[in-house]
């Protein structure tokens, strides 16, 4: 099986000089996978070298959607951007998974409008991966939905554990519900109902977990609305950046720590390579008629990488089909209810 | 002025081993405050030493509230736990503040029925001080409001900014709402519609910080719903504790980093202190008619004596009295919209 891959050159930060380098590398690491780099071609060719024609192929399209733009214009007035062709190369069938570096919104607005959602889910989930003391942990919503019915979080759920399943291959993954810990308010009204929902769905659901408890690694799956799992994510990213800006600046202190830094260099690279959040980099939009992956706008080639092996790895574990699968073998339950 | 403090010295993880030398040290540092040590005497006393009798006194009581009892019923069936003790204490103006480590949804319940609340605040909110690349920001509530109103939101604003203001001396700090970055969707109806309260309030509202702004210092006071705010620190206390064990983790991997560990650790000492959450211990409960500050469960002494040093601030700036009459000031125009 070849995997095509349909990507936005033109999003993020840094837009082709990050995602075609970023596209080559993927091309190189594996046979088995083809690119179609989307965007300006004049802006893309630069960067294209001697790169395999039979594997990496360029569409053209003239616009870019800015990551400032309001979805709802960049949906209506931008139906040449790289982003609306790249999603529409997935929908055709010319590629298996896009990947974009662009506007969350946007992306998430033009993949419902283009895509479709898959049947009985009612809204599309960001769900990205966060690491923890034991491994690994996937968290959604992380920002596409700020209202959330309980049946939206249990939604979230099927949709969260059927991704570890399929990638991960294991049956029956925990699934968690982000809540805080107080005794007499253990958490809102929402939240207490679709834990509810969750305990009698079939899932391996293991109940509240509090916000440390993420990095805890507490369940391999944790569900939360959109607002909340977007200001756990910034914060972390915040509280990061804060705490390796401080250990930079002890380390630059003066002449002597200079050294020190010097001989702990090392350890020091070790540690970074462990806490690299670039590794981590591509959260899947859930629940569309397609695989669509979005990387960090800041993005550098390294990470974008990543993004574009997310992309394949859903693919050819069948991530899609897992969700339809799980979400199919809901429906009667739902209904008995 | 003496300024008295009322301990809770039963509550938290550790209890009279933790909170009795901590009292000792804060009344050694400063000579005017005088502490009344609340609890079981017997337990009390063994850490008692040779304190000075006259500024150092102890209030038996017999009951202490577990850290996982339900507050209703600890309110309910426990008149003469040190915790209440401790409030009745503010309440009889034999204390100025009351400080404990103990359960905080027991402290939140109790204090509200014993000390009730300030006219024109409809709830209480736990304001805690965190970390920022520029100094430290204020944040509220932090998890005993888990549904807010608009309303609530701009009570929050109001009376932060009434406690930076009189602890800090700045007679307009800057006041953000917590919020997500997503165009489309920025924020729920709830976060708008405070968003604009707090734009016609007077305060000196910056509007949205996100995540990340938390720890940039995006602005000196930020509110937010307590389960958004509770999930937001506790992710952050999981992430720091996290990467703190993989620092940990590389310097001890073998015989040679063990040794560069040995080099690096005065620039390592001075990282830590410099992020040390201990200095940062002792939340506010703001909104009732008394100073109430929280100690995390966990704290040592150093860390509960910090919690102490922030009561005795909090009497001496005058911080209920900046409160009633910000909120008095807001009357007339509350009532004209």
């Amino acid at each position: 099986m070849i995997i095509t891959v349909a990507i936005d050159c033109m999003g993020g930060d840094h837009g082709p000089r990050v995602t075609v380098p970023a596209a080559l590398d993927f091309v190189r690491r594996h046979g088995d996978v083809r690119v179609v780099l989307v965007g300006r071609e004049e802006e893309i060719r630069p960067f294209l070298g001697g790169a395999d024609a039979a594997r990496v192929s360029l569409r053209h399209a003239t616009e870019v959607v800015a990551m400032d733009e309001p979805p709802a214009l960049a949906l209506r007035n931008k139906k040449n951007s790289s982003m609306r062709v790249a999603l529409n190369l997935v929908k055709e069938k010319g590629a298996d998974a896009c990947v974009s570096a662009g506007n969350t919104g946007a992306l998430m607005a033009i993949s419902r409008f283009v895509l479709k959602m898959l049947p009985g889910i009612d809204r599309p989930a960001i769900c990205a991966i966060l690491p923890t003391t034991r491994g690994h942990t996937h968290v959604l919503d992380l920002g596409a939905n700020v209202d959330c019915a309980p049946e939206h979080l249990l939604q979230f759920g099927i949709m969260g554990a059927s991704l570890v399943s399929a990638i991960e291959h294991k049956e029956r993954p925990t699934v968690g519900i982000l809540n805080i810990g107080e005794e007499e308010i253990k958490g809102n009204d929402v939240v207490k109902r679709a834990a509810e929902l969750l305990k009698e769905s079939g899932l391996n659901f293991v109940g509240n977990v509090e916000g440390d408890g993420l990095y805890k690694g507490d369940a391999e799956v944790v569900v939360c609305d959109g607002f909340v799992g977007n200001v756990a994510l910034k914060a972390s990213e915040g509280l990061a950046q804060m705490l390796a800006g401080f250990l930079r600046q002890e380390f630059n202190r003066n002449l002597l720590t200079k050294l020190i830094a010097l001989i702990a260099m090392p350890v020091l690279n070790n540690f970074k390579r462990h806490v690299d959040h670039r590794r981590y980099n591509g959260a899947s939009l859930l629940g569309l008629k397609g695989i669509v992956l979005k990387s960090h706008g800041s993005a550098d080639a390294f990470a974008f990488a990543n993004a574009l092996e997310r992309a394949a790895e859903a693919v050819r574990s069948g991530v899609l089909a897992r969700i339809s699968e799980r979400v199919a073998q809901r429906q009667p339950l739902q209904e008995a209810i």
